[in-house]
């Protein structure tokens, strides 16, 4: 971890996450997720790190991501959405890749329907960001950037 | 809702329904999806609206389908099929478009195994028509088309 | 099952329905029990059938009613109300009388409180409509009718 | 307990028992609840007892009845039906009377549905007779006058 | 509520209360429940009410009462004995008429078996007044009282 | 079954019963088992059967001797005593010989211990007779004999 | 109990309550915890009785008060707070010091989160008066004066 | 199944599984998922069987996968992975397609977390093969050939 | 585990497996247990192993043999029967000897009652082989000798 | 209990304790059972008592064990093993014998399985000394000749 | 919350935090509560905010600081460490000063203990930041300022 | 370990123990705690060791206490009391100090409210001794010096 160059870093977000700015807006917000991404990219870059942020409706894609992280990646910060609650196949995939990984929730998972207040990913991961609203997307890539607190692996 | 265009629905079918009228006819009947769907749309024809009927394995991609609703449907009808029982993305689908919907089982869910007896997705859909066999997806159509009740959006 | 004769419904709803269309119209609406009630007969009376409507806040007399279907009625339609959750004796007499069943909830029983989710009648019953307020009444009688599918029994 | 007069006990039934013999004759038996009575009518005589015998599907009149043995039965013989699994009223009843009760199920009712393995009722009976059809309603009638200290069977 | 009549208040007593006095003084006392509404009757009128005291083992007219006092009474006072702990049907009619209600129980249901901890009638209630015994109904009066604005006790 | 020989009957108890009359007689009555097995045997011959009564405390033995009655004996009388809640391989050995069996309880489980209240024997049974003290034991041989039913196999 | 000296009371509040008054009025009302107790206390001197009021944070400092009330008081109200649903200590301390002890809450804790509807310390007092607002503590206080019944221990 | 060509065996390996000999090898050892499906093919091979091996990450595609195998495999053998222990939709295609269905989990589940001890998929299987590693995949196709009837392993 | 010598193996079957083939063949087959174990002794013959083969109906004779196997036997194969779902002292003893051990269970246990679908014994074992009927026991023993894949232990 | 004469003490261990010293020594340490007994039995003479040290892996015979104490032993240790969290039969033997008893487990516990946390047995005994290894097994027999009222030890 | 002074921050730590670097530095790192609280100083200063710090192993005193908040401070952050997990007083605080509140946790409480997964703290707080060591102290006091809008850092 | 001074023990009682004697003697017995802790202090001078004895009603103060004792005592002797069910930061406070400690319980706590037989504390302990009276505290001490086994830590 201790050659030039940029940390590279892959945000991911699940299921619903597109509709984001233009619906339910007290929960999650006025920001697209374009915004939110936008806002991470350029603390990232202010880091000294690249971001890669994707987003999709579907666990085997998400999966697939995680799984291809496993040469290419420095971190992964994700954002499970309703899979967060379920999904023991993202579990596995972070676990599995060991790269070092923060969750992240828009909303106060912990203040809506209980069935919101478990997460099966959370094990996997460093630690999470939760309810912070947009503004967690950009401090997670600083927490991730802090974790890996250096030159970037090569 | 007050132009004069047909309603426009649209109607999901989820996971092994592509099976329908080939195996366990006891429980699901003789009928095929494609049969289904050709009397559904029968009725939403004879009712003024028009019905775009769909059908996939992958909760990815009714989720996909659902967020895509948003400003293209006046109504969306559902079975979820297996997800029904675990799909909090779908259930989050749906709340976020804000589009009317209504969930549909052909068999009597409450009669089968108890894991059967719990619908994730129902607390976000107007209500539910369950047991009723094939017609269900034409009661279904009905109840949409009362529920609209006038002109469709424009 | 081939006679000339209109088909004999017999509808029940159980405790506090008396109140309808006085009391929470936000979640059951201003409709009366009797409004609701005059449109199901005239929607049986459409299809050929005739509809005996009544109301108790007895569990005793609802399932001496269902009890008394048994040589009388060609199909019972029933909104059991808070029995809906509890009574094993309403499952039990629909169970044995073998008259059809469909339930009725007007409202979205699974968006409420989470001791309504569970129905204890449901599995006795051909299915169940639920969520679509009084129209759920006039489309029981539709979907009874066409599960009947012919002449009445003598 | 030691007059010269016949033991006088008082024989209930619940819910759906009105239709004993008419349906699901593999799991109740093929007498109706008339036959059964008479039976245990005449075993009591033969013991030297008199049997009142009623049945109601109304939890409320159930109650009312066992409260009002208070000063009138000797004993209480009572197959619950579908209440045994809900009933606390009946238990308290029980309860408060302290009329020696036996309960008697026709039914095996732990070989059928985990709901019907719990019975309400019996913390407040002396003992249970279950599964052994039409001839519990008799062996209850022996047991009842054994425990009261009656004269011997011939 | 500023015209000048006294309060009517309508005090309902559930099952098995008819015994009153006459069993298991340890837990209930010794006074019958014509002594306890005569005392809360004397309340009442000393607060300047009137008072309407029944007693009924049956969920059905309980509910009936409920449902019925919609326009006649301005508070509710409720021992709904056994029913406390399963009856979704009471808790509805309480809400649905919108009267102001309290709970009462004589016993200590919390130092009791555990089923006898829950109340699914209490969310429908102002409050509780519980383990009071036979006080506890003249308090239940004065509180009711106290609630609807009436004179002070003196 | 219409030979001209008497039933065999298998009457087993299990854990701790052989010290039944010496322990908490409030609980399990004065008899010690051999005076309950004397009464057993001398209803057996009245009624033309043939009784082998045994005890052990190993679940085991208990298990060996159920699978040895498959072509010896009619009938099977068994009080498992506290393998009742816990013993699938006695549940097993019943279902496995096919040999009609009633289950026997000296006290009232229900009014006991809440482990005490589930029977994991029970659904391999005809019935139950529970909470009769050592008359229990008697009537269990009237109702296995009533329901043979006949001359015994050969 | 016959001696001519006033009863001596202490009246405990327990964590956040001496925010009363200032936060969430629609919950609590808007008095403070010092009006209430001045309520209380003059409600006790016009019955006879002298009131000790004190309010803590610290569940160590509730039970120390109360086991310290042994000798020095007559009766025991107590609003444990949030302590109610978790605090084995305080159940252990009312029910070692013997003194009779009411629990009061000012919400109707059963009309709010799951959480709330458990009392552990209800099982070691006399009752529970629930959901009256501050009146509660008045009509607390009134309860305990009854249950005392005359003149206070020496 | 009395042809002259070989069996048609499909076996598919659900999510993270492509990442097989690359991470946690002391729970799923050092082999890649192409070694273990190379061993499987000879072995099949050996068994006059062929074998068609494929990997998804996606519920969906292995929903999609089995629906296709109805006209077309005579045997499936599945390693569902994290969708064992939630997806009510494998389980419903295995059943829907009745093609007869091995269970293979590389390590053992039952020793890790426990939600990895309930399989949702396994009760519509014939069987399981657990915690025998690479080997389980070999033994799996040696298993279903002997099911289905095949020639016998030399 | 370099010496010349062949594998010695201990097969146990526990209770009710000696009636195997008299009973329930829908569920185990038509063949014995020595039928059983003939196969899988001349399968252990074929791979290089002796087979020890035994049956009790006594949990606390598996674990006498369990224990006794510690300096006698390289693996231990072993079908709990009943005994799976509740035997703990099974599991400490495979546990407490170290021999590595596979579970055999001869019907799909995930397919019957819900209480068999929990293995007490299986986190102790390498693994398990679960349906696959009298076929297991061989198969059993080729995974074992696979398991041990070389020369004996001395 | 004042005659002349040695504490008779009956010490008793259950299931696998035999392999004591030979396994998992971090958990149970190396001594075997034989040493364990020879030090608890030395403890037992110092303090005037007689010891008669037994072990079992069959809970039946752990249950003829206890049964045979009743009149021959004044005080019983036993360290149940695996069976302490299931053997109700031991609980109720314990129990109907009637002599005092105290539990030991040489293990803490409640620092392993979840399951281990649990013990039938406990309710029946005096107490339990756990965790502290061969020494519990001495203290047990110093707190029982304490208990019973023993020499002092020096 | 536009006038022109710092932001005044409280932040408490709860039970056994005074113990922070001295003991388990796997799971809560090196670093002394003094040093942690010494960097969010810093940063704090850095944002234009004060942070007043405190630590304390009593759940009164905490609900007693929060309290103390009411007027005071703008923000509160809260590592309530083992009082997270229980405490209902914490939680009503939080919600009655309504004060904006982030919890932290320096440890992954997800991928701990089960007992540790559920915080009823979280739900009166804005979110949380669990898992990242004592960065999660500084990201924490960012947060804040960010949330109540204050200078950016730089 | 081995320099020439007395072991230096503390032992803590927790909420209530302060009333040890005045109340309940069924349970606790008629001795104080001073009592108690005179006996265990001389036990502990007999064995070498100073024992320092205190007693707190608030679980903050044992926690101060316990992490105090991180370099002041070799050994923790701990009657938590009510906490032992609830306290977390007890159970973590142990834990963390690395100190070595015996729980304590006075009663059988496993022989009462079911809640008591949950320990929270007993996991971070060695082990516990319960239910043996005053004479636990004494056998605590022998037990810990035992444990210590040697010269004191300097």
């Amino acid at each position: 971890m201790s050659v030039n160059r940029p940390f590279k870093l892959l945000f991911l977000s699940g299921p619903n996450l597109q509709l984001l700015g233009r619906r339910e807006p007290s929960l999650y917000g006025h920001e697209t997720l374009a915004d939110l991404y936008q806002r991470a990219t350029e603390r990232a870059r202010l880091r000294g790190a690249e971001l890669d942020a994707r987003q999709s409706n579907s666990e085997g894609t998400l999966v697939d991501w995680i799984g291809g992280a496993i040469d290419t990646f420095d971190g992964l910060l994700i954002n499970p959405g309703a899979y967060t609650h379920t999904s023991i196949a993202i579990h596995d995939a972070i676990a599995a890749v060991g790269v070092p990984t923060i969750e992240v929730h828009l909303s106060n998972v912990h203040a809506r329907e209980s069935f919101r207040r478990h997460s099966v990913v959370a094990p996997a991961c460093l630690g999470s960001i939760i309810g912070l609203r947009g503004n967690g997307y950009v401090l997670a890539v600083d927490a991730m950037v802090d974790h890996l607190g250096g030159a970037p692996k090569t």
